[in-house]
């Protein structure tokens, strides 16, 4: 079977409030990069930070194995640095294997919750 | 005319939540794909779920007749095996005749509700 | 220069709230297509709502202006019928010139409202 | 290594809420453009404004460092003109380098915030 997606992934949108609410580690802000690879091999992924005023931070390394999925946490990211928070900031995911990539935010810092997700952008 | 669509569908983020609050059916969080098939033909749909830590369950299987509509609410699928709440997952469909998936997340968890959609990803 | 846009846009996501809350027309529940022509010809374009019970209903006719954009409430369309509300639809945009479509929703029927949003497919 | 991006971007939906509630800036309804130019090169990008009852309004002229991000909020565009509130538009990028570009609305006029969010069309 052909293998599904594609090697590289953008997301523009990126932003890690400060001080969020939270009720539980499921309501805590995030913003998620799921990650699915459908295919017979490992992938192996690099990611590299955006910034307005300052150079790219990168790569952060994850794999996805074969058959598996991930759903990343940008705020859990720490290698070679965590982003920080209150900062626009965009992702680029640059895999050796094809993939398929959804941005996600939950925002909890008001009393209720808001969500967005895209697929992102994929080449 | 050429048909509309096409024959593969990935929706990287999936989750259902527990315990949701509800006010009615309408109202209880839910994770959903809507399916439109435009075309002359019967779309047999199968839909493969993934996950972090085990392996891929399904086929699921489908039908969106002719010129029909099909709004999937994940966590109705039972067969082979409903997909456990509170937990992240991955879908894949794969039909005989292009269709046209896209996703969307209702979650009233919170007092409030709040709603996500993207177009899945089509190859 | 070459025209922008496609002429076959589809969103397989539809659904009109009853009896929603409203603080004034802006604040009602409502589920919206945006197009933009940003052509040098008036594009014509033909609807068609699809149901998972029954047959497609169309066409609906509007146009948008050469250089001009519509944002289209679906509860506002009337003819050939209107849509029903509490009811799963699809539709369908035929153009006879290149447009885009994005479709989103404002959903206000808790005491606060959700958004979400997605670019139509479109071929 | 290969450009990444589009120099055709458009973003149908776009409406400035009048009169938000705020908490601060962060929390004022905006509208954003999530743009970011991953390639070696400085990206000129020349922004047009659509609306339903009068001509384009542009162009906008941003600039977008290589290797830098930029998220810009529509209601801080002043030249030519300010977009006005409470009214509908649309939006279409001209880089003369390939970029990507995502839409984001937080809207804050109800007690609690609601977020939509999509990748623009790309060309």
């Amino acid at each position: 079977m052909r293998p599904i997606g594609k090697k590289i992934w953008v997301i523009p949108e990126g932003y890690l409030p400060k001080n969020a609410l939270s009720y539980g580690r499921r309501f805590i802000s995030h913003e998620t990069a799921c990650i699915i690879n459908p295919n017979s091999s490992d992938a192996k992924i690099n990611i590299h930070i955006y910034y307005k005023d300052r150079d790219p931070v990168g790569p952060y390394k994850i794999t996805v194995p074969a058959m598996r999925i991930f759903h990343l946490r940008f705020n859990e990211l720490s290698d070679p640095q965590p982003i920080p928070e209150d900062t626009d900031y965009s992702s680029i995911f640059y895999s050796n294997q094809p993939i398929v990539v959804q941005h996600t935010r939950l925002d909890s810092r008001r009393d209720d919750i808001a969500l967005l997700s895209s697929i992102a952008y994929g080449e």
